[in-house]
């Protein structure tokens, strides 16, 4: 059942690199834009709205390459479909 | 069934990893140019509809980097074309 | 049993390595936008519910990053999906 | 049938690293002309034709070097040359 | 009694790395917040009340990502469920 | 007939990688010059002309080191002067 | 008495390296935040009670990581869960 | 015929390394010259000729180092010095 | 007699990179806080006191964590409590 | 005549390697001295000839080390001292 | 007699790689200092004597961990506890 | 002839590196160099002949660095003391 | 004798890379120091005196880490303590 | 003759990344303070005296490590302690 194990193997230190690697870039973008959002509100306290509702949508647009990691690694996890076939027809 | 196995870790990997250093340019780069949208905002409110077209076009310009290296990592999930021959010779 | 002996070392190998790597992007992700915001109180005083509210927002979604990390660390070190198959077959 | 084996799962290793090293500068840079030209909007809004012309033929010039890498990426999964002759020599 | 040694190997290993990469974010993060609520109060005085709080708040977030790496770091030291079943089936 | 398996599969990675690497500087490059012309054009937007020639002779310039690599890459996969001698003699 | 020697090995480069690394961060930090409040102190010394008070939180909460790094190569050297059982069992 | 293989091999990996890391400096370098000189004729319209002179020549200049990369590459997949011998004496 | 050599070497490397590792964070955080308290003495010799007490303790916080560096490395050198157990082992 | 070709990879892989990591540094130095020498020139128009003269002297000292780099890539692909012996005692 | 040649070996090595990467942090941060106290006499010529003997104390303090790791470099060629008894037991 | 083989490759290599690698720095510092003294003259043009007389002597003692490469790289390739005994032992 | 030789390789290795190594951190250092004196010589011409001694002294403490390298370097090529008895024992 | 070949190949690679390494840090330091002293020679040419002797004095310093370098390189290729032992007891 070598061939099952070592693609069990894999599919674990894939799904954690790829969550783990793919959270720093969108942790720090929204970092970036939240402390940008926060410098104009102080500058420009009137145009709260504008702001906020730009911020929201930048924020969702960078969460969003966060999520398809995550989809990633779920995937790899639950519903990876390379498993079966591999379990199967050694294990059979 | 040692090919099938292989190309099956090699296409986990892969997978993996694209779309996990694929997020972080398109992750940081939103965040950049949201920021700036942002500071931009906050000095010139009167212009907030060129702004925000623009930090649009320029968002759906870098997502489209993420989104190319998540259709290649979904293609090497779910629709690899080196995976039924493998499977299929070896198997058959 | 080497099979389950693996996958046990390569998932905590892994889950320890996920929490380590993705709690890097966040902190420092963190500590920006908190940065900011004191800056941004110290200008507005009188903003400082508008800011103070937008800080919490961007918090929460950098922290949710945090967050994808440590389930996927726990998932594998608790609820692995790989492992009882695993044990059950090559230990029974 | 190793030959094609190796193949396949080199084509799967680059393609994947093809497009997500390749998407990194094109992301980065996009945001760059971007940020810059929503601050020279603030700036200058009487410009703002002649800049956002300009900042799309930058955009243009600079995803086309994702493109050229999408294509490669592209190319090795579907319409890998050297994919055939691997594959017919030593299958036949 | 390879398996269980090298599980307890492993688990040591990882749990000092863990603790030891996870470190460096939030220290890092913690000074940044610290630091500019420092400046901040050296210029507003006054407001060293919302400064403070908005401070130890946020260094309660930064922190908890450095936590989730120490819980992490115990239990694979101390309540690793990899380890009895590892130690039990092999020496037994 | 590993010999020509060899080279088709370096091939492969070479043409992947270069250019994906080769992308990252004019991408930037790109990038750099095009957020200076737009910063010229907010500054001085009488000379239009002139600053949208320099930038698009600049351009070229840049994009000339992206195609050097984008045609080695091609040559690499479709007239690889080193393919025909090992296949044909190998396979012959 | 392989396995006991070998958990020896890896607890003593474990416990080394988990100092080691585990002291960038705080020490770099803890400096950014004495920085930050000689600067403030220079710039305010009427405040010098509220800065030195905030400094000492901010200090006692970065070296919290440090003494976590600690902990754990104490723990590993002196209190190891995992020396122990190898010895005994192997020894015995 | 091992050697003329690894001959082709080395070559063809060396080609792509040579032109892709070398594309970086001078693309990196062109972009700088080419920023700073717009920004030359944004504050000193007047002496645009002397300028794009001295841009020109630089860029021929900076060009010259990737021209180098490029005719080292093509050298060692067109006229390969070591190649003949190597195939010569192990095909004839 | 393998076993006590192994650990002897691992011991030596360890306790040279420790101490090598956990001197340059300490090193320049040190320096950045005497920098800071050179430059607050020149703005405020007024404060000369506040100024050298504060950076005093700083100062004694930052080298702590160079002292528990060196505190493991001569643990490790003269008082390795893995050292005896290998040795009267293997050697008796 | 295995250690002819070992050195003919050996070259190859040398040659294309010096140019490459060599045309870095000058690239970037050269773009650095043009772009301070086109600032100069919108600063000082007058002082033309003695900026544009002492930019040509540096870039051409700046060049001399890509050419030391260019000298030694050609010498060992076309003048390699090495490379006859070594053919000449296994192939005669 | 190899346990004994490797623990020297390896002594050697550490010897040399604990000074040289702890000479590294020391040597920037000393300069650090020292420029920042320069910097302090510009400007405030009367306070010469704060200023020095700050800087003294400092450079001190810096200076002894690039002496820890002196001091271990010199234990491992001339003190090593772990070079008798490997050296006696397999040469006597 | 093993011996000899591999000392001209190892000669080959550190040629190639140690004249790429040596003459990074001297290009970058000399452009820095050559950056200042365009500036200074910028600013200072009365003082030309100062100033290019004390960069040219700065040029000089940079250059000497890439020059100490460019001279061992000389000695491995056409001097080389290890070459004639390897040769002649092996060969004669 | 190949204990003595082991040892005479990782001695050159370690000597020569102790004090390439140990050279960067003073040269930088020392650089930044003396620019920095350049510059408050420039400022304040009357404190010539205080300044360069402050500067000698601070240039021999920064030296200091540089010539503890060469000595440990000089050390190992010389009067390496390891080299007697691996060369008596095994050559006698 | 083996044992004096590896030697021989350790030293080459040794004295080419001793100087190739070695030659960075005084290159970039020597920049530096040279671009510094051009500087303060634009803004106080009546100092010119005491700055350049300054500059000769820590030119003189810095270029000190490189040649700390150099004579270790020199001493490896043409003095080397370890050689005459390796080569007469192997080759008598």
């Amino acid at each position: 059942m070598e061939g099952a194990d070592l693609i069990a193997m894999v599919s674990i230190i894939t799904a954690g690199l790829t969550i783990a690697i793919g959270s720093i870039g969108p942790a720090l973008g929204e970092a970036r834009a939240a402390a940008q959002a926060l410098e104009a509100l102080a500058r420009q306290p009137d145009e709260a709205n504008t702001i906020t509702r730009t911020l929201f949508v930048s924020l969702a647009m960078i969460e969003s390459t966060a999520i398809y990691c995550f989809v990633v690694s779920m995937i790899l996890i639950f519903a990876n479909p390379f498993w079966s076939p591999a379990q199967g027809v050694t294990g059979g």
